[in-house]
């Protein structure tokens, strides 16, 4: 296995910063490949009716045989969603630490894959031989517990690969983050460091997870009268545990609303990962028999996600909990940028009903601000600096960061998805490109709504549809039934009767027309009809609607 | 003219709090009606499709002979943006500052109603009577020039309105807020002030809008070598003229892009209040003929709309002007929340073609702080406190900065759109309401696009469409045509032939069961249609297309 210190290893991004959440890296050494990471992403905006997207993967799939496993940092949704996914093409063994591990084997439950799927789990300072590498999972800290940073062994070098991580010296669950031995591992020499630039460009550091408990002790003191509704993040294992910790201390009790807050605690509970005493958690159909300041909810929809339960609690829409005059809501998080609108929301249907909302020092990241990036790369001295994590600016913020500490602009690389970076002690260059991109999952559909379908539904979405409707007969191609005219999402039928009268007379004159002069292709009569169709829409209404023509054909 | 002290006023928001953005007040003595601005609301995302959002002012239109006039605080779309679809039904004149009516005209000239539309320009000082009210316009200080408060004098007493201000003891255009005469007219004795909310949740004093020439300063010095790219608000006129202050101190010039920018400085330079040197303007083609350093290019874009001039630049899909590598852009603006991940997009994109970016201190907000909030309650010191101009959550956190100042409770009014708020030296409540709502345009059509018609175009966005033709014989029944199958949205054709294949023959079982049972009913036929090929796809493919069944008569 051992071989010499030489040879080049590649990293290849398969997504990234064209497919912002999707993190998934594949490293090769000659044939071996290991994966790190394999998020989802969430649908942007403009991909109507979507509901996940996942990596484009060809190129593991042209290389699987070389293809040694997954390892895995975290257990948040952008680094562990596709699993599912990609692992019905690609079975390689996945290895994870203890509660990442158990995240993970929830979602291969939802999909029947718990015995196709070979799993381990690792312990930190444990290494795994895949292949020509072999990795060393390192204790880090972040948002949820067991996070870990890898060091890759490969012949032509050492890389890290920091995962999400902060640098969290007082953590409520565990140790801080291994800093003696990225040191360690430094100091022998590493080739590259691959690190998250999620908050690089924040100046300073970011606060240890339990100044969050100061302030809830002081939410707790100021509303000893009033029910406490506390929303998070529902992966946020320590936040969850730091919760219950002043339920427990102010003598209250918790319940627990939203789907994946339920799951999330129940995985957390029986790996050991939280600890909740007894008699603590009670259903949200006992809370009719405690007074309200007795309760504490903790709850999804911290950011305003519109059917989250604190949403559907704002909107009165929430089956079990109504919120009360009086009722104190935290929002124990920050706003992912493009949620802002929707947090706005909630929070003012929470104020028309009466409750106080608080969202001062209720939160703190769980990402590295630019002085915990300073300390890693002072430990692990590279010779490459890979940013990863986030979008250009954010990369671009620590590139400058990694100059203002002397590097060469020439050692820093910012790869793209699909990017082939070849690195080695002599040199460090983008040699190549292999295939990415993004795959829409609709439903059950993975990959059958592309970029054409998209773009019908955002024409559906801003005009509506007008269908027009003929029979021809197949030999003599006389009109035996309609031109008919059906819309949909176009305007309220009952109040533009006389456009679509109008509308239905124009059809009728451009079938005429085709009629007369005898033109008997259907495309060409389609066209006619979508023309002046359009040109009389687009002048009374300065409205663009599809317009589909149908012709049917009759055999008598 | 003149009658006693006595009777109540009414204050009728007709926009508002359930329509942000739509500012439009009604204000009642008796048998006159003044109208406080009358602003339009941009669609929310839910609206697809729509283009502007105008209020539903029935209640004018049912008190028509009592509408004595529009009195306009400022020329914001918010504010002067409706005027055009309102005064086609409602022919009141409009009363405005200078420039404020500037930009109200250019709208009526867009809407050939300049001539239709009684116009007076006001001065700072004046006061014009309308009906029993007598209404004096008061200097203020906002992010547009020629911003003015509102004095209504009427019998029941004084009503101040701020419009949307902030204090500027140094702004760049005039003077500052003619705290004065707030003091005077305070000291007299006011019944109610409606005042701007928008900052109210912001400790502190809003910053001058002088501070960002200091900023401008150290930019063009920073950048000597380079092109400067400023983004910012169409309509801050005062903005624009300090960077054109700035690029004729440094020597450069300047260039405009973006149609709403043009139009807008168009505007304030023929009303004198935009002075813009000789020599210092050139067209975006001449551009070529001087270095970069020599150019200062102002453009719209600032919120990252994917239509203006800068984000078009950072797509490269600019006419004009790419973006080169060595360019300073700077965004003098702050997004508006729900643009924070639109204005990222466009930073991303010139960070890739090499751009720097710079948004530190750059822009100054045109609204009151606590502070100045604070400042103008003890001034006018009012009987009644009525919040105006934000969320709920603005309104909620200007209430509690009126009641730390020691109002009572029961004097602080939260109006939502159509209470009507009846005030007197006696009493002050809440007594009744009246209809408003959100009108949708969309294109030339002004409300024929209602609930309905956006639940269709939510479900044709989602899952886009499927269409079933087919043709029944008028007296037999018999189906001579059909059912074909036509999709739009629903799936990449090519990749799910089989699945429409399959879909194709379900409809046809549905419809030879309908014939073999002698169903003749076509509504009933199309349900069974709908059922069968919903249930099909809803198990394939988890999805819920929306299914249109089209039945077509042919008489033979």
């Amino acid at each position: 296995m051992k071989k010499e210190n030489n040879g080049s290893v590649r990293i290849i991004p398969l997504g990234g910063l064209e497919q912002i959440g999707m993190n998934i890296t594949a490293i090769q050494y000659d044939d071996s490949i290991i994966v790190v990471d394999c998020g989802l992403a969430f649908p942007e905006e403009e991909m109507l009716g979507i509901d996940l997207v996942i990596p484009d993967v060809t190129f593991l799939k042209e290389n699987i045989e070389k293809v040694k496993g997954f390892v895995i940092t975290h257990g948040h949704e952008d680094h562990i969603g596709a699993i599912p996914y990609i692992l019905k093409d690609i079975n390689a063994p996945v290895y994870a630490t203890k509660l990442t591990m158990g995240l993970i084997e929830s979602k291969l439950k939802e999909h029947n894959m718990l015995r196709t799927v070979k799993r381990k789990v690792v312990k930190y300072g444990q290494s795994i031989n895949l292949g020509d590498f072999r990795v060393e999972f390192i204790r880090t800290n972040h948002s949820i517990a067991d996070a870990a940073a890898l060091a890759i062994f490969s012949p032509a070098g050492t890389l890290i690969h920091t995962g999400d991580f902060k640098v969290d010296y007082t953590p409520v669950y565990g140790e801080p983050i291994d800093l003696q031995r990225l040191g360690e591992l430094g100091k022998k020499g590493v080739l590259a460091l691959m690190c998250d630039s999620t908050n690089a460009l924040r100046q300073g550091f970011t606060m240890s997870e339990r100044t969050v408990g100061t302030t809830f002790d002081k939410i707790f003191n100021d509303n000893k009268n009033n029910r406490l509704i506390i929303a998070t993040f529902a992966s946020n294992v320590d936040r969850v545990q730091q919760i219950i910790n002043k339920a427990v201390a102010y003598g209250r009790k918790v319940c627990v609303e939203g789907r994946s807050m339920v799951n999330v605690i129940d995985v957390a509970e029986s790996l050991d990962y939280l600890k909740i005493p007894e008699g603590t958690l009670i259903d949200t159909e006992e809370m009719k028999n405690y007074a309200p300041e007795q309760i504490v909810l903790i709850t999804t929809g911290s950011q305003g996600e519109s059917m989250a339960a604190l949403s559907r609690m704002a909107a009165s829409l929430h089956r079990k909990v109504s919120i009360l005059p009086g009722d104190c809501v935290v929002f124990s998080s920050t706003p992912i940028p493009g949620n802002e609108k929707s947090v706005a929301k909630v929070i003012n249907e929470l104020g028309m009903k009466g409750a106080k909302v608080i969202f001062q020092d209720t939160h703190v990241s769980g990402h590295a601000c630019q002085e915990e990036i300073k300390l890693i790369y002072s430990l692990v001295k590279p010779k490459y600096a890979i940013p990863v994590h986030g979008e250009y600016r954010h990369l671009s913020a620590q590139r400058d960061i990694v100059l203002s500490l002397g590097y060469d602009k020439e050692n820093v690389f910012i790869a793209k998805s699909g990017d082939v970076l070849e690195l080695s002690e002599e040199s460090g260059a983008i040699t190549g490109h292999v295939q990415t991109g993004a795959i829409l999952v609709d439903g059950l559909g993975v990959g059958d709504v592309g970029n054409i379908v998209l773009r019908d539904r955002q024409n559906l979405a801003e005009n509506g549809i007008i269908i027009v409707v003929l029979t021809l007969e197949k030999y003599s191609g006389q009109l035996i039934a309609g031109p008919d005219i059906v819309t949909r999402g176009f305007v309220y039928v009952r109040e533009a009767e006389a456009l679509l009268d109008e509308a239905k007379a124009i059809v009728w004159d451009s079938v005429q027309t085709c009629m007369d002069k005898n033109i008997t292709d259907w495309g060409k009569i389609k066209n006619i009809i979508k023309d002046d169709l359009s040109e009389y829409l687009w002048k009374q209404l300065k409205r663009n609607p599809v317009i589909l023509p149908i012709i049917m054909e009759a055999q008598l």
